[in-house]
């Protein structure tokens, strides 16, 4: 049976977080300029009564009686309550003014990050980073004194993870990783001519639609805009928007981007309807949100077989792709060439990007690294990894806003995506057959029937970990991304 | 000095309001289809908030401390307090389980009223319309049970106005205008062929952005979308949102409700700043409110000055007007036909269905008439006041929403405006002398200054009754806007 005092509890949360959601979307989508500080102070009220909300004590009440007599609850008011727990857990030790000063210094470092990426000032962000893991430390101490620091941070974006899990599979990973970037390098591959061009915002923005509507992103629950960074927001599973940039000497941006938002999206849309209104109605974990927007883009997306019945329609409306074969296309969208910002990275050297991170600011909480070392560390990996150092620090340690905004232990989930979905694929293919195969007949809605019956359908009732052993019948394990690798580029690149 | 809890108090409550708006905005502009129960969820849970912090023991200490010591506080504290004190009067009676009631049946009646209206089916709203009778009359009876019913009602649009003081100004121009159209209607004037034609949708959004800035509408704090009904919503001063809707064979459509909401925007984007957070960051009733649009669309918009400096423009974005002469546009945009459609009339036919529909919902609450003779009586007013009889439901008694929203005592804000809205003119031309020699100088902004000066800024600091007596010296009076309508269609008619 359901909780009703708690369900009630629950929708008022999720009405709270709901308008916290559009009100973020439309500060980077179509908000007036002058418009910002309504906006935050709203974000600001709404945000401290969900914090109040999250650590009341009728909500403990509540919890206490759930799990007192756990056997007559149904399987959501179980699942939510271990995840009100969790959330509890994370806060409740935490005084407000720690809260209060932390989020205020977050929002500070973001912002003299900005101003530091744009001088390449890497002394003038330094101090910043400084007190962020400083301050980091001793919310990690609040939250749980008995863990390792780096395990408690990790723990809020993909639950039931450490570290040194995460070093294995990343060990492994790079391992075969490294080796084969530097084969493929020795080729010297020439460019990709067809690419050029220039491509108007309404052509890009056609085809963005189509590969939306082909890969099955549902239009009466969700819409598509513009912003400066693609981005994926909403409330599951009925109104989920997604962002593009249309860039007009490169369409590849946004289509890539478009696939992998995308991807994100049909994740949520797919959320199981029985979880509205509770907090089960989101995803697992960052770690199964990224394998899901990976699976889009590239296990889908970067595979020839996905273009083949749809690449003419594409030439007919990115015209200046008119005179390129679906093989050069290919062949360019599958360039691997080691480069110094992640985000603009191939398939595989982008894991790279992040082991590095990882690395990196693990060592920071280990006490290996100081942030004063931390430009020098950079570069070093930098050139271990990729064979390539940044000159500048807008193209090094201050590339990415994460650290600025305190997400110390969000970076490894983006190479665990990618791990979880050849993982995934794995499974799929055994029950299904062939990945290529069901792309060139067309038929990816097969794909996301089974990705959707395993993974999108839980919403978060279900960690990651148990996710994948109920639909991959293992632990998590490098070995399938690592094959997938190996036969994808060693053929194209006749290794 | 300011009362610091009271701030806070305000500004919490302007913050939930705030997400209402954002979310009342998507729900009529760019929200997907599905998305409509959680914004309904959302704006649910926002609205009791609001009603609870409107009603709280908390905010009536705030309220008695502040009037223990008026004189030590500053004119923002003294006036929200009035404010506040005003919209807890209201409510303060009203048992929860009326108001959730209440709230209910009109939601549901502006279900049944959209079917109704669609299938000509008076019968079916009656009984909803029946019931909205007795609710508003039990609701104005917890508000005020000295007071008659429509003046409580009344007073949630227009404080401080009674139907009494209306019934006397709406009989006066009624008297003035339905003998004016009348003659003009002998003279049988041609169809303004120049307008038919073929209208883009980019073509008719170019001339609203262009109208726009001509107007002073500021796109840094605002921004125009598409709806199915024009409107303005936002939280002024900063975050103003126009909507308009582009009809492809009728350009006029948009280019009026352009200048209509431009000039409710303009308002909004005018509130002075020191507002902000607190309730009288708002219009001052819905008849200032009103006067504003109106002054806009009409005064101005309808006036060939205004048209003088920049018809050649608009003639560039809208094309097919190319060899339509000003003269021509003028009187097309100015031509008086009684109709049946509120919303379509024209300028001066407008006030009569106007005054059909006060008079009606008065009576209403007077007991002199029921619900089932209203259709009836519509269409004997029509034929004494218009001289044209509606075929159908929809045409006549169920054209607008308002009744099925429960909004008894609306209607009569939108003639009022255009009585303040002659007054204001009057006043404004005393001291900047004749408006069309303003416009027709391209000296738009002067207008708009005065505006700002004596009505904008002020924001709901004071009420209409003060705004009036103070900018024109005068208590409410229809002579300026008979006067108005008299040399105009004289002129324009060679009456």
């Amino acid at each position: 049976m359901e909780h009703k005092a708690l369900k009630d509890y629950m929708r008022k949360m999720n009405d709270f977080e709901h308008a916290m959601t559009l009100i973020g979307w439309d500060l980077k989508t179509g908000m007036p300029p002058r418009g910002a500080d309504g906006h935050i102070s709203a974000l600001t009220t709404l945000s401290s009564e969900i914090f109040r909300m999250t650590t009341s004590e009728e909500l403990k009440g509540y919890i206490e009686e759930v799990k007192a007599s756990k056997t007559i609850y149904d399987e959501i008011t179980i699942g939510s309550v271990r995840k009100l727990e969790r959330n509890y857990e994370q806060i409740k030790n935490m005084p407000e003014k720690f809260y209060v000063d932390y989020v205020e210094l977050t929002a500070k470092a973001e912002h003299v990050w900005e101003a530091a990426k744009q001088n390449n000032d890497w002394k003038g962000f330094e101090p910043y980073l400084e007190e962020l893991v400083k301050m980091s430390e001793e919310r990690a101490y609040y939250i749980n004194p008995q863990k390792p620091v780096y395990d408690v941070l990790l723990d809020e974006y993909e639950p039931g993870m450490t570290g040194n899990e995460i070093d294995t599979l990343f060990t492994t990973l790079k391992n075969s990783i490294v080796p084969l970037v530097e084969a493929i390098k020795e080729q010297k591959r020439e460019e990709y001519r067809g690419f050029k061009g220039t491509f108007s915002k309404e052509m890009q923005k056609e085809a963005a639609e189509y590969l939306l509507d082909y890969i099955g992103f549902n239009k009466l629950a969700g819409r598509l805009d513009e912003s400066e960074h693609p981005f994926t927001t909403g409330k599951a599973p009925d109104d989920v928007r997604i962002t593009t940039h249309y860039i007009e000497e490169d369409a590849m941006s946004s289509i890539f981007s478009v696939l992998h938002e995308g991807g994100h999206a049909i994740y949520e849309q797919n959320i199981h309807p029985r979880f509205k209104g509770t907090v089960l109605a989101d995803g697992s974990s960052m770690g199964i949100h990224e394998s899901q927007s990976r699976f889009y883009e590239n296990i889908i997306g970067r595979n020839k077989a996905f273009w083949l019945p749809i690449y003419k329609d594409l030439q007919g409306i990115i015209t200046p792709y008119k005179n390129m074969s679906l093989e050069e296309f290919y062949r360019g969208i599958n360039k691997v060439e080691p480069s110094l910002i992640r985000v603009e990275a191939d398939e595989l050297t982008y894991n790279l990007h992040i082991i590095l991170r990882f690395e990196l600011e693990r060592e920071l909480f280990t006490g290996q690294l100081a942030v004063k070392d931390l430009r020098e560390a950079w570069q070093d990996k930098m050139k271990k990894y990729l064979g390539v150092v940044p000159q500048t620090d807008a193209e090094g340690v201050l590339q990415d806003v994460h650290w600025a905004g305190g997400c110390f232990g969000y970076f490894p989930t983006y190479a665990l995506g990618n791990i979880y979905g050849a993982q995934f694929k794995k499974a799929l293919e055994k029950e299904k057959g062939d990945i290529s195969t069901l792309l060139m007949e067309g038929k990816i809605g097969e794909i996301t029937a089974w990705l959707k019956e395993h993974i999108h359908q839980c919403g978060s009732l279900k960690l990651s970990q148990e996710i994948i052993a109920e639909s991959c019948g293992t632990g998590v394990n490098a070995a399938p991304l690592i094959e997938y690798y190996h036969q994808k580029y060693r053929a194209l690149y006749n290794l």
